[in-house]
């Protein structure tokens, strides 16, 4: 079986950190990593350690036969062992008994994918940086650039492109705290039946055979640059949801930036256009179109996450015994594909964010030749207290809807309306209402509201976490350079 | 980006038809194919069939190239094309003007899809056969191995394990119309927007130039075993959806065997056992356990595909446009996996129903130590109508239950406080209720009710359909042998 | 607990069917129509089946009390069956031995369910005709209306919208033996393990009491206008699954239209308009707007039935043993959700296409607007041909890409340009290349393809089903005026 | 239209938070809690607040009239505010002129959806406590209950039923800091395009005017019992995501203790058992069975709760605009469910656990009939570094592999043979290996690893969060007592 992303383009993207390599890779550290936590504690020599790195490469093994091999035991865990012991036994054959003792299958196999986890957080936390330090600058240098906000696809009010790209980049500092726990998440240590009966029996003299089976745990989370978690979760699935989660909030953040601009590049709207790159949104029946295929690809990621992360909750819900018999095992390629899916989008997304152009002055067009209608709110609420009730009994505020709805294309035709149904009234500051006043309830740029403290919060925001990234990497050992 | 299937143990079974090669496979037959028709509608001379034939070999191609190169125009047609040119036109320069001419990169990917489909169900229905026949023996050879029936985990009824494997059998016989479907599915050809624009101008001078077109769509359907759609449907979705369902209602059918065996297997229970195979059920741990790996991979494989069938649905759902904006995208991995996982847990399937091995004396076992309130259901409606109100007002079913209760694991007294309650009373026939009449109420073997029935209708289903395999693989043009 | 629906609006058009009451009525049918069937059967007599219908009125009934209640048993039925057997016996004491015999709670539940599925169908299938019938119309009308064909946001190339309505139409057409399907539905009667025993039990004297045991699922089957299945199917859900996709299919079909209507409908393209109706499409705060409500629930409904196909595959995928241990349970309410969903999509559908408003000029118009590159695919397959290589190497196809990306927003233009590339080509059929050749190709009417025959097909078939209506609804018994 | 519970058994228990009466009160008390705001602010007198809160009891509402209302406009804040301005006018008319002014619909809706999550919170966190109080006393109880642990259906090693109560706790204690979110959910605040014009245009001559309506807003937040939010969250739906993710986690931590309940509790294993209470768990046909419902009801959420985040996500990933077109809508009703799934969810889960009965005889009895087997891991670590390579060549671990596999169930049998296999070597410490020693290794309570300490560190976390509630409610304003 090889799949190398024919049907997911784009994925490639993500592949470095989530592919089959990577995850046989992630696989043999985890094994190689547990016999040099046993020489730092005593229990192996240290030379062992760097045999069982040495012949930790995954590039030394035969990826698709493992893959076969692995429904036997139902996981590619079994398999590997056995190529892991021949080839170590052929440089250091003292080691070879150190190999996966006191481990069981799932022990591997969960802090593997927690290796890929956060081996994928890392290009992840990079690319969104780098999106959110483009969004930032596009929020601050379209501030004055007015746009209709449109609501159920129809203009509402005016605001600015800089807020829209300000709640671009909000979505994603929402992010902040799940992007952490992508960057550090739990090793999985257990044994066969979560009781840590085969590490205890590593110290069978020890009177605190417990607290060193626990130590030992900890020392092979420090190889790995994993957490040492709280309890044993090889049946509480916890950090698998969580990472599951943030994956795929990323892919939605992502996704909601994309159908924007999806929109906005359409031809009769002009307002955003996705940067060009050579042999990039070709057609092969069209010459003349130029496809925006980077959002086109963020939007496939967002309508495919959902059921990426249902696929997780569909398994921890099944998980019984100490290990499910089936649940555990549908887990595996949901969370792996989230996490490349969240690669690839972010890398996506740093790409169209940069290079994002903009016509202001199409927005403004399209504002204005919505006319004044969009400023009914402004209009309504700024006149509708001023007025009597009218001969026919109608309110103040349906004196004014009238108005707006006759004239909502005509600002002239509209600004006269209001002058004669206001005339004579004042407002709560003591000013007569008149011309100049009405005229200035029609002007867009007026009734921005608190668009540009709305920006500077999320801008304030930014700064603070300009320094310190995302998901602090600490530095990442055993991972490739 | 390379998976080789690491992360679905099994799944290697479903590759040959799914693959990336198998993908790229079925584009490259469905732009030869294209070629051949113009042919056969002499736009083209006959050698040019055979050269694009010739050109449209899989392992010619460098697929993961191609995946990288799919980014741009965001799917593998347009690089595809490129290179399929240059192979051809080393051999046959004047063909290359032919390639994909009047067809757009969506037609050559849905057909392909299609393509993908249909082989996809001829090892499929050969499985899925094979099942039938390993449960139609099972259902026959077990018509008098009675077991207990168990409803919300608990003892209900007496049934039989034949009934029970008649069920199995039933539930596949239900998809019979649902396969027959994936043996025939639609080509897709609309051209850059649905009009067939492109394809009619290949008839430049014909006044009936969109039949023509029309009858080179045919052309096209017969060189690749599909069928002539009755519209266009790059905008309608129903044949991904069939097709999806199909294969999700396969992986559901088969799950719910997989659930029974790997309940039925445990321990405790020992009903039924997986056949044993080499290498199969071990543990990396644990040298004395058997695991039940083939039911496992069906449950598995169970717990996912309803996900998919989400996924497919969420694309459709999404369309817009003559070809949306992502929905499209969406729809390729999740089709395709959809097939991959049907396809191996058929063949997983076949394998765990021929071998599968029936303990009868461990289910009349578990049935007796239920005692007999199995039977109460029998008990109260025989005996509960004959009983007077007894003295404290209670009914003739109150007290019957309250017997049941008491003595529910006791067939003994629960036989003569049955005797003791019903003494006088006669059966509507005449036949006074003593103590013979009560042990025979007491016999789970005289409560099956239509159970030889049921098995017959099923059984006799099973025969009518044996002689036409589920899928009437009609012969495949262009499949690989 | 009481849902009004206050957080689905519009989902009361789909009530009447499918509310609790509906539930509840479908569960009083079932045990009404099973005295009526013991009656047929001779088991009861006559005049029990009448007093078993007058007692089996939903609103006799208190719904929300037999709600908590259905928590002891996890099912409604046990509840229920307490408060009709008193009911029952306030008027008829002596049929209430005759209420529910034989039965389980998993053969009225589950018959009760699909009473619920074929109630359903009606409206479904009337509203679904109504907007079909619309479509047709509106394909019919517009076969001349040039507009532009949009793929992946971008124009493509020219079609009608005739065609494109047509292609909505024929999207429904796919669907017409889905709902014929759920039209008619299976019963379910199996007792409490799929044995058939409580009603075998009925006919204790007989010698082919299976049979007549079958005969009486019949009779109620005739009794409740259900079909008699093949097989007892408890724990073989297909009927489910069956509905299910049938349902969501509607609703993705109706949701693509939606889709549409909400693009064409934005103020900067205003190709469409939904039909106006008082107190439709009003907001809160913005009393100038006039939202798509329609399309917008229709959009909401389609983005909320995939996950509810998935939750019936879920739920039939956990299946096990003779009754599931939750997966039934978790069956229900996203089959009702569904039938409901459903519904309404057809009703809102039926509004939308009937009063739909075409701006023919603004179709026009943006395709003019987007210049004669939208005919680059005819341009390059007419003119590229009968170019020889440049000067410079470009073959004719690259030449004619080159102007056409030159001058693709200029008709004029790229007119001059063109006949300057082609100067002193001929045509295949001999007519030399000159300015009326090249006005010609330049002309949108004249790309359509086969766009006229297409829409035909797809009129021709709805015309041969117009005399049958999609789901072939026999008289109801049993169903509420 | 009228859903009161029937196809979802139990959910009655989180209906007082969620169902639409106190969705309706939600929205009530958002649009009154405005007016106070307003009060507070000093833009509107005292009194106000005052009526403003009389006006806004649901019970003086037609919901289901508000329901089909909701229709018009596609939300049911629209119709609600006419009929609450009617109510408040009716006391105190000059207050009608400040409801809702500067809102928009999303705000109100948002915001009472924000309310019912924290609402909701109240009964989940105190049942959830409960039933962690309730795990803690079983893990400490059950310390020395030996059982076996199951892997993949199989016995795998000895374990104590202590520590599966403490992995059920665990799972639980995972979720302390989504439940402590979901106690303090952020306020919803933009109004109709997010750039707070029409809060902004309250203050008319403020030179702050934008930081004064930020203010306005944290006033609201404080009425409601709200945060806060960093920035307006129309289009990132961060809030509701996280809220979706807490209730879900809850409902498959819950349903991974059922599965483990409803597995342990069938007849073939008894260890556990449901609490009794009069009128669970009956039969509509089976006076005999004793269902666990609890549990079932329990699966069924667990089941249901994964699509429900699904639909959340998907309707996240689908915005598009200030205000998407039907996402949103698609987003409320799965936040609810959700909502009162984990809500009922905890109450079954707090009565199970409260009451659940140990079978610790039947527990050790499985164990030791699994025969000694289940230390293979064991002896298996401890012999086979001893033995030397036997004369056909096989290892240490394959000698000690072949005696268990042959004497798997007889423990004197394979004493026997290990005694035999390893006479004359001797262990690490020097003691030499005899029959005691080997006796020692047969012995199940003598390989329960770091059981006790792992039981330990749960259990001193429950009690570190014993004083602090998981979400720590502080009094919430304006909360049906």
């Amino acid at each position: 079986m090889t799949d190398v992303g024919l049907l997911s383009p784009g994925a490639h993207r993500g592949a470095a950190a989530t592919d089959d390599t990577a995850v046989l890779q992630a696989l043999l550290d985890a094994e190689a990593a547990w016999v040099a936590a046993q020489a730092k504690a005593g229990l192996a020599p240290a030379a062992a350690a760097g045999s069982a790195r040495a012949a930790a490469r995954a590039e030394d093994y035969d990826a698709a036969d493992l893959a076969r091999r692995a429904e036997g035991g139902g996981n590619p865990v079994i398999p590997l062992l056995a190529d892991y012991r021949r080839r170590l036994g052929q440089h250091d054959p003292d080691a070879v008994r150190l190999v996966h003792r006191g481990l069981t299958s799932q022990d591997v196999m969960d802090t593997a994918m927690m290796l890929v986890v956060r081996r994928a957080a890392e290009p992840l936390a990079r690319d969104l940086r780098a999106t959110q330090d483009a969004l930032a600058r596009l929020a601050e240098e379209h501030r004055g650039t007015v746009q209709a906000a449109r609501t159920l696809t129809q203009h509402a009010l005016p605001t600015t492109f800089g807020l829209k790209a300000a709640g671009w980049l909000a979505g994603l500092q929402d992010l902040e705290e799940d992007l952490a726990e992508l960057a550090r998440p739990p090793l999985a240590l257990g044994g066969a039946a979560g009781t840590l009966a085969g590490t205890v029996a590593l110290f069978p003299d020890a009177p605190d055979a417990a607290q060193r089976a626990l130590d030992l745990a900890g020392a092979w989370a420090g190889e790995l640059g994993l957490e040492l978690p709280p309890h044993v979760w090889h049946t509480t699935r916890r950090p698998v949801l969580r990472a599951a989660h943030a994956f795929a909030a990323v892919c939605a953040a992502l996704g909601r930036i994309a159908n924007d601009v999806l929109l906005l590049s359409r031809p009769e709207l002009g307002e955003l256009r996705e940067p060009a790159a050579a042999g990039r949104g070709v057609s092969s029946a069209m010459p003349q179109k130029q496809n925006p295929v980077l959002s086109v690809l963020l939007k496939r990621t967002a309508l495919t996450a959902p059921q990426l992360v249902a696929q997780v909750h569909v398994a921890a819900s099944a998980v019984v015994d100490e290990r499910p018999d089936g649940a555990w095992h549908a887990e595996w390629p949901a969370l792996r594909e989230l996490a490349r899916l969240a690669v690839a989008a972010s890398s996506h997304a740093a790409e169209l964010t940069a290079g994002l152009r903009v016509d202001a002055s199409r927005m403004r067009a399209h504002l204005e030749a919505s006319g004044p209608g969009v400023l009914a709110e402004r209009i309504s609420a700024a006149l509708a207290p001023l007025l009597p009730p009218a001969a026919d009994g109608s309110t103040g505020a349906q004196q004014v809807q009238a108005a707006v709805r006759e004239h909502a294309t005509d600002r002239q035709a509209l600004g006269e309306a209001l002058v004669r149904l206001a005339a004579g009234t004042t407002l709560p500051d003591g000013t007569p209402v008149d011309e100049s006043t009405v005229a200035g309830l029609l002007e867009p740029t007026g009734y921005l509201g608190a668009h540009d403290l709305l920006i500077d919060r999320v801008l304030e925001r930014h700064r603070r976490t300009a320094g310190s990234p995302p998901s602090t990497a600490r530095p990442t050992p055993g991972a490739p350079a």
